[in-house]
């Protein structure tokens, strides 16, 4: 197929957005073969069968790389009884708080929680995503952790959307080892590793280092077990305090540090000298009406790649919108339209350790989103409006 | 018509969701007839056509009481400039600011507003509105001001859509009049009002009240002269500093006062003495990063009715979603999940001065809302989520 009457915007990077006018992408096999300015097409495409995108503004397909999309029930209660003055402890004595999605996701069927699940997955199917990260964490014992898993595995059998796994097990302690931290990193998160690889359902390993949840040393141990099994890493950091978790997860070579509103400078050199990306998750920043920005100025300077996720989460993210996100991306964090764009293409796909998918380039897969847009800043100028015209997935289009 | 099968949530304040389990409601000539517990269902409609809900939620179709929809052009390259360093000057000198959303207005054919206010109105439409406000205010002269009301009115011809018009020449000072304000007030905001009357294009007249725009006693001339016209009056005040517009706005008995992050005391007092709307508009407070919060628990306490809008406008607030708007209003602002559904229902007809819409009781135009939810809480708490499952537009069911 030769895609033809178009624009094709594909940023190597977060400075510039890759602008061709007047271009041309020709796909074989559901990847593509060559793409550039149509007037320097090579004569040995022009045979393909041609689609006219009407001048229309070509992306490579958006890939949302931190997500917890599996979870049963929702927060909704929750989020009303907070706005209506009751505090945490009220909430958790009414039983709320990431517990009670724990409790809901153990209590809920794979068939359930594929359902509830599919739901939001449209969502971003509908905005032009074409890659979604899934993390377990909700589970907190190996056979639930497995069964979010399997149930992200099942979504990409569902849906037109490729799906990424993470072990996430390192989210929360569970009340039933609160007593025995070291017995859940064992027994838990190290053993339902070697079970989730076994399975062949994980792609990357995960924490969240907090004071709330896991230490760096308690991640250090998670992730040299993690390197054993040749499981890439990456980490939940800095998010609400500085723990120096972005320098640990860099010393293990992740490949990305998210969240980051506490990161320092030395954690920037760290992240700049290991090639790590930095995720950024404003969802959670303004869900949780945070004031600590994040150090975008200074990650800029530095030269480390940022991305940008929604976090879609229950508790801290209940945001399904890549397009929002953006928006979030440059109103609340200052990140460039162009930073936002790599941040969900080029940038994504680093962050999930593939070389395959994020750009428009001969031998990426045809992975694309086709908008109805004259100015690549429009996607993360506008609140709550999608212009997507349609997704490319594997080649084939996929009309909305 | 009958509709059965449903959990009925029809809020008549900020306090009570208004929450009718195993409901019903009758429908005839396009007006609801009875709504109540199925159980209480008279006779006399058991013999209507039957038309199950599936047990789904419905709420009033939901009202957009504060938008600037007609509107020329797009400000996403200001957008990608000011990320990328630029200050208002620059912003300026390239042609950016208001002034190029009134050169935009001017420039375009009433067919080409039209074609771009319909991609916004769809969206708000595929979210459950059923009746929107747009205010004129970038044409700034009496023949562009005119066309937007014609192409809002328009609106309501192409789409199943209510549309409510306002009279907003005093959005802007235009560069012609620089040296005589009083000129523009008297030949175009004053003469275009009158003439805007006379072709039927105007239910209400509002006002920018500020420092960079109009002062109290503008206004109030302006005011004024609405009253002449029996046309109700409202007004932007207190969105950057603290005018006094609420008092004003309050003598003259306005339907609503718009903004407010500023709003005094004794503004409070005024608007409770006179009954006026207190209507919240967080896409600009996001938007512009504004820190000073509207006093909602003040407002909550004098009893103030609360309405929540997109401000839909291509400068600062680029927002089309009511859902989005409702998860700021709770987020950021704090309202309840109850507010920001009344702030979308009976509370934004009231700013509207309609008494026929927005509820869900015998006599009211029969307006719907249908949602795949369980609990009303669910509109506001996630984000860039569209859970509708169909609108009914006077007694006509609208599948998606
Ligand atoms: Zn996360
Ligand atoms: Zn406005």
């Amino acid at each position: 197929m030769l895609l033809a009457d178009l624009t094709l915007v594909s940023p190597e990077n977060g400075t510039d957005c890759g602008v061709v006018p007047d271009a041309a992408i020709a796909i074989a096999d559901g990847r593509i073969v060559w793409a550039g300015p149509a007037a320097d097409l090579p004569a040995a495409h022009n045979d393909l069968p041609r689609q006219s995108l009407g001048g229309r503004l070509v992306t490579p397909g958006l890939i949302d790389c931190h997500t917890h999309l599996v979870y049963g029930g929702d927060r909704a209660r929750e989020f009303d009884m907070r706005l209506n003055g009751a505090g945490y402890e009220e909430i958790a004595r009414a039983g709320g708080g990431i517990l009670s999605t724990v409790r809901a996701t153990r209590a809920a069927t794979e068939a359930e929680l594929l359902a509830s699940t599919l739901t939001r997955a449209d969502h971003l199917i509908a905005e032009g995503v074409t890659t979604v990260e899934i993390k377990s964490g909700y589970g907190l014992d190996i056979e639930t952790e497995l069964k979010m898993l399997r149930v992200a595995r099942q979504i990409a059998q569902e849906r037109p959307l490729r799906v990424v796994t993470t072990w996430l097990a390192a989210h929360a302690l569970p009340p039933e080892f609160a007593a025995d931290r070291t017995g859940y990193i064992d027994r838990v998160v190290i053993a339902g590793m070697e079970a989730a690889q076994a399975e062949g359902l994980i792609d990357a390993v995960d924490g969240f280092c907090e004071g709330i949840a896991f230490s760096a040393a308690e991640m250090d141990r998670i992730f040299a077990h993690a390197a054993t099994l040749g499981l890439p890493v990456k980490l939940h950091a800095e998010q609400l305090s500085d723990l120096d978790g972005a320098a640990l997860a860099a010393r293990h070579g992740a490949l990305s540090v998210d969240h980051l509103e506490w990161l320092s400078d030395s954690g920037i050199a760290a992240l700049t000298a290991s090639g790590t990306v930095a995720v950024m998750l404003p969802g959670a920043f303004y869900t949780l009406r945070e004031t600590k920005l994040p150090p975008i100025a200074a990650l800029r300077a530095a030269g480390v790649p940022m991305a940008l996720a929604t976090d879609s989460n229950p508790g801290t993210s209940p945001l399904t919108s890549a397009l929002v996100t953006m928006n979030m991306g440059a109103t609340l964090f200052r990140m460039t339209p162009t930073e936002c764009l790599a941040g969900f293409t080029v940038n994504a796909a680093r962050a999930l350790g593939l070389a395959d998918r994020g750009r428009i380039a001969a031998g990426q897969i045809a992975d694309l989103a086709v908008w109805n847009i004259t100015h690549p800043a429009e996607l993360s100028y506008r609140i709550g409006f999608n212009p997507l015209h349609s997704r490319i997935f594997g080649g084939t289009p996929c009309p909305l």
